[in-house]
């Protein structure tokens, strides 16, 4: 036995991220000590003194050492060097290698074979699980680096059918965890770094080197928040920068805040920064909203209170500041459709600086497909799987038999959780459908005259 | 101020049927005094003697005379002849016509014009009455003759992802139409009888007469419970013959029982049964259940307990007996697929009598589709609506611009309630779209110089 290091985590009110990486530690059966930073301005000078300068929830410490936010945190757990730092056996079983884990991802060291792999914890995958254990298919799901999925970022879902008073969104995501182990599936934290298609079963290779075989496999392993790729983002991402207004705003309290975008999510996260900010801007590239009237309605509620003020046919182009004093300002361009307004600094290029405390991205996302760029899934330029849909079953099929898709991955448009949770539900009918045709095959092949093989 | 007529509903436990009866006079503010005769054989007699040898619940009765089960009474509630017999204002408003009711049919009476309609308050409506509602458009929600839709007939719903626990149907519904309602969604009840698309807005036409305008229109109107078509049929239905075994089952107690069908609904129907019948037999036509292994699993567990028999390859082609007295007995076939057994009367047609006291249909469903026939809405041979389907926007959108559709008038293959709610939530942000679309081009055409309008 030897003495466990210290750990430590910042954390703040309201933040999903930093209940990941409570409950990551406390999977692993290590105590940490948790320094809650809302209201306490101490604690939070110290944390952002600590981590030179990051104004991001959570920041985790091992042994003094910062490890990052969650993000870092899970990517050392992943390749098993959290669990080093931490003294502990990995989480995935060298016990079933004597011979040490190094050898886990030959060819021949299969882990498991598994009749369905499911990869992703969001809503979709989830209900998926749930279906598939009621068709016995005992399902093994891969929970990726966001376990829970997109809605575990969503503090109050309103329109999740069943729930009129609204659920919480890690609370949604958690029944649907507890109810899909308690059909027989079986979650298992880990990210999928590829499939191999060219044979069957199916050889899914995960980053920590595990390796499973698979019947049938489902993808449903959601969408990752969108970067726009601009001078200043990779510096200040953390640090005055955020894709999660509902993780980070608080940090922001009495500044103004910048929020990109014209959907749903800019105008849910506008609307909730409006408790911290002293004005919140919202800087959208088009002159329509593209998000539901309910949201576009509360918007223009806090335009009329003062609290919001839109810049429609307006472009970030870069984000200026450091790493220890965060955002100063950021620049930005009026396009095409825009109406030259008195911001502009130079009427000719139509850009203008403009001072603000902290950006938001909510620009949409990219789908998590790149595990399978080397199978022969079909993908749209973007990387969202191309489903056979139409009106009869195997809506959620995939070109190549035994692959199905089914949330975020697939869909580019609607991105609800109930449209989410119906994919999910039909990719895991489909798949058991596969399942038992392959089945049956194999039963009659058995059955079959052995000398009539060949004929 | 007129007396009101006594009215006596005769119900049991576990019969969403009696809920809806009893939730009918309520709505009205008609006292009736309610007979449960569940475990209460005295008042079971009364109830099979006053009905002529009826075994079917609810039995409703205004001022002694029988106005049947729920079926003829919600018929009796859309013509208005049942306010009548009450004595009371018919429940959709004749104010509106200081005329007289009578002229409410003609082209120009026009009750109310609305942004959009939707037929039918199962899952698929009631999440796109939800959506509706958030995205501004005040839909008002035509309940049809099955209020709640099929779900309310389900005592469990185990896979509805999100509640852990299961949760029982009717109240899934009941949380779905308050969280519509709580968004501004308007519930009414009443048939739709027709809708007419020769010109703009849609001009929909209720049993009762109502007529309504609306700018779109979202079909959930559902699928009804099928029957065979076979001798007996009609006169026994009620009489020992049901669709329905959670309403009807607990009245043919210690009887042997045959449900017909070898789907989900057939197994579930099944297991429930074993709580009464001596034996359940279940013929199915087919050598293989569709149903999920779930439910397959749960019946052969009765198989094994002796409680359930299965005879596949077998079906029903009469039902003998009598309104007074019941069932008596059925004949069934084996067909071509079909092992001879000893149960055969006459080996040369492979038909077979065999005893049982009650008979459940669970063979499927066909589509509520008939009020769309007069459109140009295209559907299959047997009635389902066909929809755009792909991977983009516009997934429910039939042929005819501004009429969508969700739920199981669409799908006739997954048929889940995740899987409809997914599909209503589509539909009404398809809706909003066409909407918005159909808003842009008006704004524009009255902006437009209206010198220029014949260019």
């Amino acid at each position: 036995m030897t003495d466990q290091p210290r750990v430590e985590i910042y954390t703040k009110e309201d933040c999903p991220y930093c209940e990941k990486a409570k409950d990551l530690f406390e999977r692993k059966g290590v105590a940490y000590e948790e320094h809650g930073v809302s209201g306490d301005d101490e604690l939070f000078s110290e944390m952002v003194d600590r981590t030179n300068g990051r104004k991001t929830a959570p920041e985790v410490f091992v042994d003094d050492e910062l490890l990052g936010g969650w993000d870092e945190t899970s990517a050392l757990n992943q390749t098993g060097e959290l669990d080093d730092m931490l003294g502990i056996p990995h989480e995935t079983p060298e016990m079933m290698y004597p011979d040490g884990g190094a050898t886990a991802a030959e060819d021949d060291e299969i882990l498991e074979h598994r009749t369905l792999v499911i990869a992703g914890t969001g809503i979709a995958g989830l209900t998926a699980a749930i279906y598939a254990g009621r068709s016995n298919n005992e399902p093994l799901v891969i929970e990726g680096d966001e376990p829970g999925g997109q809605l575990t970022l969503t503090t109050d879902v309103a329109n999740y059918p069943g729930f009129p008073d609204g659920i919480g969104g890690p609370e949604l995501v958690n029944n649907m965890k507890e109810q899909a182990r308690k059909f027989g599936a079986e979650l298992k934290n880990g990210i999928i770094e590829s499939v191999d298609d060219s044979s069957r079963p199916f050889r899914i290779e995960l980053t920590n080197g595990d390796v499973y075989t698979a019947d049938a496999v489902i993808a449903a392993s959601g969408a990752s928040a969108r970067t726009l790729g601009i001078p200043g983002e990779d510096e200040l991402m953390g640090y005055g920068l955020s894709t999660c207004a509902t993780c980070d705003g608080a940090f922001f309290r009495g500044e103004d805040m910048l929020v990109v975008g014209g959907g749903d999510a800019a105008m849910e996260e506008a609307t909730f920064l409006t408790k911290f900010a002293d004005t919140v801007y919202i800087a959208h590239r088009r002159e329509e909203f593209r998000a539901e009237d309910y949201w576009v309605d509360r918007v223009y509620e806090k335009v009329e209170a003062g609290e919001i003020e839109i810049m429609k046919n307006t472009e970030l182009i870069e984000i200026h500041g450091s790493q220890e004093g965060g955002i100063d300002h950021v620049t930005l361009v009026e396009n095409d459709a825009g109406h030259p307004t008195d911001r502009l600094d130079d009427p000719e290029t139509e850009e203008f600086d403009f001072d603000v405390g902290a950006v938001f991205f909510a620009i949409g996302h990219t789908p998590n497909t790149g595990y399978l760029e080397d199978t022969g899934v079909e993908m749209d330029d973007e990387g969202y799987l191309k489903t056979k849909g139409g009106d009869g079953g195997g809506q959620t099929e995939t070109n190549v038999p035994g692959i199905f898709g089914a949330g975020d991955v697939v869909d580019f448009h609607y991105q609800q959780a109930v449209t989410a949770a119906g994919m999910g539900s039909k990719a895991a009918l489909d798949a058991d459908e596969y399942l038992e045709d392959g089945e049956r095959a194999n039963s009659s092949a058995e059955e079959a005259d052995p000398a009539a093989a060949d004929d």
